[in-house]
C-alpha cells in the first residue's frame, strides 16, 4: 500500500444528490463519513471533556490548531509527551490544519513571501517564520492524523489578481510541502495524510486549475480552503459543487470551517465527507443553542420560566435540563452555561451529521434535508 | 415522629479523638458522616454538571445560597420549577445557608436592625428587606432540605462587645425565625430541617452562652457560624472543641465554611460531622490542586513538562490527565483547565471525608490523620 493514500470507501451515494456514505480508515480508527470535526484549537475542545467527546458527544476525530500548538504549549512539550494524542488524552483520530488561516486571521504583522510567511505571535510578540517544510515538521512532531500544508485563505472580497497570485503561491506551497512529506516520516508509528488544500476565492476557473493541479499528486484527500469566510452561500454551494463534480470521487472531500446545520445539509449534498467547524462551540458559549425544534438564543427572557428540556428529541445527556434553568446559568455568567450549551451543540451537529448519514444509506437524504431544515434553521 | 428532628445515627467514635462516623437521614436520601458539601452558590457548582457530582464525585449533599437564588434566578422562577431541586435537576439533599454571610459580605449597603437588614443588591442595585421569616419563607419555596436562619457572621477581629450585641440579635432572630418555621409547612412534601447557626467571635462565653440557649429549642442539628472569617487556625479549633464538649452530641453538627484538607481532619477529629467550602472550587479555578502527594500551583514552569498523571492515586477520572497538560491549559487560559481542577479537587475533598469516615471506621483515625496531613499540606 503507498504511504500516501488512505483508505476511503464509499459504500452508499443517494440517488437525488451527490451525497455518499463512507468510512475511512485511519490507524486510529475509523471515520463515518460525512462527519463533523469538533475544534480543539489549542488541544482542548473549549469547556468539553476528552470523555465526553468520545462517550457522550461521539465524536469519530477532532481538529486542532499547527499555528496555536506551535506557539503555546510549544512543539518541544509536545515532542516530550510524544505527540498529541498523548499530550491531550485523545487516542482517536485527529486532524490538524496547518495555521495558514490563523497567522493570516491571528497574527499581528505577517510578510508573505515565496519561501513562507513571517509572523508576530498573537500572544508575546515574538517572531516567527513559517516554511512549508516547517508546518510538516511540526505536524510529524504532533503527530495527527490527516495534516495540512501551509496556505493561505484569500479573504472575502478578493480580487481576481489576488486570488490567482495568492492561489499559485499556495500551490508552490503545496508543492514544496509535499516533497518534503514524502521523504519524511512519521516518529510514532502512525500513519499520516496529508491533504492538499484547494484555494481560488470565488473563482471558478481558479479553483478549477488549483483542483487539477493537485489531482496530478497522488493524494489521499482534498480539502477546500477559503470557504465561509464571508462570501453568500450561493457563492459557496457554487464553488463545492464545482470541485466535487470535477474532482477524483474516490477521494474524501473536506470543506474547511464550514457552518451551520444548513450549510453542512447542503454541501453533504454536494459531495462533501468531512466538516469542522467553532460555530457550535463559539455561539453555544454566547448562548445560541441549536436544536431539533429550531435555533434558541438562551438569553432571551422568553426562556425565564420555560421548564421544558433543551432539546425535547434528547440528543445529548445534558438536554434534560430545562431552557429555564441554562437561561438562569448564561444570565448569572455561570461557566456551566457554556459548558452544557457546548455539549449540546456538538452533540447536535455530530446527530445531524449521524443522521444525514442514516438518510443516505436508506436512500431518502435529499428528501429528509429538504424536510427538516426548515425546522432546524427557524429561530425560536 | 416530631418534625423538628432528623434522624441521625451516630455509628462509631474514634477512641482518641471525638470523631464519629454517622449517618444522616432526609426524604432525599442518606448522608453519611462526616461529609463534605460541594458549594453551589447560585444552583450550580461552577464548572460541574450535577451527572459528574453525583456520579463521579460521589458529592451526596450541596449547598446552595438563599441570597444568591433570592435575586436571581428569583423566588418566583423556582416557585414555578416547584424548587431547587427541580429547578437544577439535582435530585439528593440540599443544604441553603440563610444569605446572612452574604448579605453581610457582598451587598453595598445594609443597614442591620432588629427586624432584620436592608441591603441593596450587589447585582442591580436594588433594595431588598431580608426578615428571619422571610428567609424561613424563601428556604420554604427553595425547598432545601436542611435550611438555615438569618444570622449576623461577625467580622474578625470582632470587639467583644460588638459579637455580644450581634449574637444578641441572631439569638433573636433565631427564634423569630424558629417560631415561624413551626407554623409553615414544606411546599412539596419533603421533610426541611433548621439548624440553628451559633456565632459569638472567638469569644468563649458568648460561644457557650449561644450554645445553651440553641439547645433549649428542639433542634435537629447545630451550625457553627463566624468561623474561618481570618481568625488563627488555634482560636478556630478552640471554638469548635468548646461547642462540641457542651452540645448535645446526638445531634449532627456542621461547620460552616470550613476549610482547608487540614481544618477539615483537624475538626473532624473535634467531633464536627458536616463541612462546606469554596476552597477546592475558588482555589482550583485558580490553579491550585489538592492531592494526595501535596499541594500543587499548577501555574508553575516546573509542570510544564511532568507528564505524570495530576494525582497518582487516581483520586478522580480527570487524574489521568497529565501534569503538563493541566499547566497548558491554565497558561492557555483555556475553560478545561478550571473544569478539570474542580472536577479533581472535590473528588479530593470527599475522598478526603470519606477516608476520614473509613479510619473512624476502623478505629485508626487518629493515628491517621496525624501521618498523612503532613503530605497533604505539603506545597509541591
Amino acid at each position: 500500500m503507498n504511504i500516501l493514500f488512505m483508505i476511503f470507501k464509499v459504500e452508499y451515494t443517494d440517488k437525488n444528490s451527490k451525497a455518499r456514505a463512507g468510512i475511512l480508515y485511519t490507524d486510529r480508527g475509523i471515520i463515518e463519513t460525512p462527519i463533523f470535526m469538533p475544534v480543539a484549537t489549542v488541544g482542548t475542545v473549549k469547556g468539553v471533556l476528552q470523555s465526553q467527546l468520545h462517550q457522550e458527544i461521539k465524536a469519530q476525530i477532532i481538529l486542532s490548531n499547527t499555528y496555536h500548538l506551535y506557539l503555546r504549549p510549544g512543539i518541544e512539550v509536545i515532542k516530550k509527551a510524544r505527540g498529541l494524542h498523548n499530550f491531550i488524552g485523545w487516542n482517536k483520530p485527529i486532524l490538524t490544519d496547518s495555521g495558514g488561516y490563523q497567522v493570516f486571521s491571528l497574527a499581528k504583522i505577517r510578510k508573505i513571501t515565496n519561501e513562507g510567511v513571517k509572523f508576530l505571535s498573537h500572544i508575546d510578540g515574538s517572531q516567527h517564520f513559517f516554511t512549508p517544510h516547517l508546518v510538516i515538521d511540526i505536524q510529524r512532531i504532533l503527530g495527527s492524523d490527516i495534516i495540512m500544508p501551509l496556505d493561505e485563505c484569500t479573504p472575502y472580497p478578493c480580487s481576481y489578481e489576488y486570488a490567482k497570485n495568492s492561489m499559485d503561491m499556495t500551490l508552490r506551497w503545496f508543492d514544496n510541502a509535499y516533497q518534503h512529506f514524502i521523504q519524511t516520516n512519521e516518529l510514532y508509528n502512525h500513519k499520516q495524510y496529508l491533504f492538499p488544500i484547494i484555494q481560488g476565492s470565488v473563482y471558478d476557473d481558479l479553483r478549477r486549475y488549483n483542483l487539477e493541479k493537485a489531482l496530478t499528486y497522488e493524494i489521499p484527500g482534498i480539502a477546500i480552503g477559503g470557504l465561509s469566510v464571508g462570501e453568500p452561500d450561493d457563492d459557496m454551494y457554487r464553488i463545492v459543487d464545482l470541485i466535487t463534480t470535477n474532482s477524483n470521487r474516490n477521494l474524501p472531500h473536506y470543506l474547511m470551517g464550514v457552518g451551520t446545520p444548513e450549510n453542512i445539509l447542503e454541501c453533504i449534498a454536494l459531495g462533501i465527507d468531512m466538516f469542522d467547524c467553532v460555530l457550535p462551540t463559539r455561539n453555544g458559549r454566547n448562548g445560541m443553542i441549536f436544536t431539533t425544534q429550531g435555533i434558541i438564543n438562551i438569553k432571551n427572557a422568553k426562556w425565564a420560566t420555560d421548564f421544558s428540556p433543551i432539546d425535547d428529541f434528547a440528543i445529548s445527556f445534558v438536554d434534560s435540563y430545562t431552557k429555564a434553568y441554562l437561561h438562569h446559568l448564561f444570565k448569572a455568567d455561570e461557566m456551566l452555561g457554556p459548558i452544557i450549551a457546548s455539549i449540546h451543540n456538538l452533540s447536535f451537529y455530530i446527530w445531524l451529521v449521524k443522521q444525514a448519514r442514516c438518510k443516505i444509506i436508506e436512500g431518502v437524504f435529499y428528501e429528509w434535508k429538504n424536510k427538516v431544515l426548515p425546522t432546524f434553521m427557524q429561530r425560536l
